[in-house]
């Protein structure tokens, strides 16, 4: 990464913001954080504000239609629970507000090999959310092996998610361009490709998007437009 | 804790296994850790197992009605989800067999001073487990202040909680007996206390169990049993 040519992808700071979703996730995130998260989404531009599910109503309330779409996580950060209360957790997060759902797949049924219930527990989710919200399917690349990645990408495609999205954020390892090279490869454009955990700098941004990302989910999101030349 | 007295307490490997939840959580536990966590509960006469909301009904099934109890954690491990999502989920445990709801508090929402809405949450989960599931609220101590600490075992004896629990094992820090001391003294002894997170040795355990602790998690429960003298 370090060779990466900047000048190969010549976004500008407006570009990359708006495929950025200005990130505020974990346990002891408060109010106020998600207050000024809302208001520095509006004055970059960023694609969205995502936030954890009990603050949802709160940044609905403070964007008030504003341009930043609202985007949530569901089954965060573990991804084993039921379905039928990630199912509950999106309906009531479209409920209040939230137009793009990030949603943990069932990584531990994966790896038992149960790829019936991982592709139901997405359907899940995808049908609840019908045509008001998106779904990106966070796969936890960290703790999968290449032949995983893909398969949960198949997974994901066949159970008509939107995106694929490397990871949380809250395990071992974040975006890797290698993860997002095997994933690009594996939907070949049909869906879009999140990169998320550890990205830091405009040019860790734009290597990821360089190999196939088309949105980066980050908490530094301001240093990272802020490090972008825009000339 | 080096000076710490093993022999201050006379507790059998039975009594000590008897006071453990033999707990398998995080993303990638699979199907086959559940047969054998809930092969060793019974085997070593552990409290309960404690397993993720997608394997209690596997748990159930395999247990059949021997003793060990069946535990799972709700709005697990960040806490900041939707009271209506946590009451759902405990709801779908119950019906899969789980006796013991060890619920993360909204952490965030305390820190934001709405210590109304925390209470509430909490109450949600109580009254959905009515008289068949005991709820035990993890506080997530390392992220907590001590006067913090204090007002989450107040508001969880309010909210008719039965036990306070330390840490959910996936925050900066687990159980410390500073905290269980801090606990022990709020609650008075009116509700359990249950310390995990980091607990890997018989000393650490009767350390815990000496300042307070009724109830002890870990996953390297058959170690800290084997740890403990039994003459």
């Amino acid at each position: 990464m370090d060779n990466f040519d900047l000048k190969a992808l010549t976004l500008s700071r407006k570009d990359l913001a708006s495929r950025i979703d200005h990130t505020k996730l974990g346990p002891n995130i408060k109010l106020h954080d998600i207050k000024v998260l809302c208001e520095e989404a509006s004055v970059y531009g960023f694609a969205s504000v995502c936030v954890p599910p009990c603050y949802v109503e709160e940044a609905n309330m403070i964007l008030n239609g504003a341009p930043p779409k609202i985007c949530t996580v569901i089954g965060f950060p573990h991804g084993n629970n039921r379905t039928k209360t990630k199912i509950k957790e999106t309906s009531i997060a479209i409920d209040d507000g939230a137009t793009e759902i990030d949603m943990v797949m069932s990584i531990g049924l994966l790896k038992s090999d149960h790829l019936k219930a991982v592709e139901e527990d997405i359907t899940g989710v995808v049908q609840i959310c019908n045509d008001t919200a998106i779904v990106k399917v966070i796969l936890e690349c960290s703790l999968l092996t290449d032949q995983e990645i893909r398969s949960a990408c198949f997974i994901s495609q066949e159970a008509g998610a939107d995106y694929v999205k490397t990871s949380t954020g809250f395990a071992s390892g974040g975006a890797r361009v290698e993860d997002i090279a095997i994933m690009h490869k594996a939907v070949g454009g049909k869906l879009g490709i999140k990169a998320s955990g550890g990205i830091r700098t405009a040019t860790q941004a734009l290597a990821m998007i360089n190999a196939g990302a088309t949105r980066i989910g980050a908490s530094a999101s301001i240093s990272i437009i802020q490090g972008l030349n825009d000339d």
